[in-house]
């Protein structure tokens, strides 16, 4: 089964580098569960639905999107037992009596690290959790990031539980995959993005940045910070404050989303 | 086995309003897993361990407590095969080589609310993701907050997956758990505790609040924000910017723990 004409808009070499990669093979499929990620997703002109599952109540919750001609024919509702889950949904999903089984999105457009209208990017280096991956593109959703940028080889690709954890936001903030990661900073840099690490041994703190403009804010793996080929890169690095009595306990930092979060939040106040 | 003498401090009447709640059961065990866990539960005086398995790479990951005549002595390292994990212990942990089976912690004080030394609280109320309270968890410690608060029977117990994502948090925070969080609330404005909900809709944005000394933060279910009876307890309710474009995808807030942790530092700033 192919549907070419959802890729039309886009130039063949990028066609063929949107096959390469094995999140957006055009043959796999995965489900989608709960209230959100399923709305979210009947809204997303780039997200290919091959069935939706609902029971009553689930049904009641969908928030359907407008009528509107750019979006793709979606499947009809399918009756959902929820003692009988379909292969692939964890018996642990907190679905909410709504699924959907979904082929991955297309890949993201590789301009958007160039492009003058990106305003706002958010860079992961080695973070793994699909978790904290879905719960930090809704951050960038909620302080309108345009994009997130994370290494091709060494990200999570969509799952169920990162959509879950994004609450809908993986439909609307772009995921770009890139080869290398430092190549991409480099490229922001030149495209005139103020490249920001967050790291916890920085050369300032972040309360007392100065403000930027257009920027790209760095953030590392859970735990270990940015890799130095990465920090780098950047031109500038940042930290947090951490009370003495976490350091005292070993706890050196935030989780990467909650100090994605903060950064964003102050980066926000220069605006 | 009993071990009375780790609650020789305790009042007996404390002692009892222990033994009641199955959190604190005497008999229930769990694995700690992972560096920052094991390593803050073996320098926590108030943490019963019963087994320390470990790989050669975890034991010298290990941080070990100073020497300290208030700890209680440890069991001795058995070594780990990560071919077969113990019974309780997920396959997908990520142990790093570290495991440590454990009772939960003993109650913490119920005074920790009226106490006029106690400056920062952060109360949840039906936050229900173990891995969500524990990101919280860690956030509290950075930021220095005296303790968590939470309802006794709609909160998750002590879990692995809550100490791991709490990176060692869970053995310097303590929780405390409270039959009516209305009523705490209350207590909480009695001791001079300003008492602020996080709540979507509401009366202020937390970037225009007033300076405050000692405070509650107060944060509501994933997705579902505070309820109305909570709601109500607090001093005043504050929100959060969220970007039109998550609005109109029907993203209107942040991810609890990134919520908490925007918060906390914008209120340290008027500290």
């Amino acid at each position: 089964m192919r549907h070419s004409n959802h890729r039309t808009h886009q130039k063949p070499n990028r066609l063929r580098a949107a096959k390469a990669t094995p999140t957006s093979a055009a043959d796999k499929t995965y489900w989608l569960y709960g209230t959100h990620p399923v709305s979210a997703a009947l809204a997303n002109e780039n997200r290919r639905i091959l069935r939706i599952l609902a029971t009553s109540a689930g049904a009641k919750a969908l928030i359907s999107p407008r009528a509107d001609d750019s979006l793709p024919e979606r499947p009809l509702l399918e009756p959902l037992d929820p003692k009988s889950l379909p292969e692939g949904v964890p018996e642990w999903a907190v679905h909410q009596g709504l699924l959907a089984q979904v082929r991955p999105l297309p890949e993201s457009d590789p301009t958007l690290i160039e492009r003058p209208e990106t305003k706002r990017l958010v860079v992961l280096d080695q973070v793994t959790d699909p978790q904290n991956m879905g719960a930090i593109l809704r951050t960038c959703a909620v302080f309108d990031v345009d994009g997130v940028v994370v290494p091709r080889h060494n990200a999570p690709g969509e799952t169920g539980a990162m959509a879950k954890a994004a609450s809908g936001a993986l439909e609307v903030v772009p995921v770009l995959r890139v080869a290398n990661l430092a190549r991409s900073l480099d490229l922001m840099k030149k495209s005139g993005l103020f490249v920001i690490g967050l790291a916890g041994a920085a050369d300032q703190a972040i309360a007392d940045f100065a403000p930027v403009g257009r920027y790209a804010l760095v953030a590392g793996a859970e735990g270990h910070g940015l890799r130095r080929l990465v920090s780098e890169h950047c031109d500038a690095t940042v930290a947090l404050p951490v009370a003495n009595r976490a350091t005292a306990a070993g706890i050196d930092s935030l989780n990467v989303g909650a100090a994605i979060a903060v950064a964003l939040h102050e980066l926000v106040r220069y605006q």
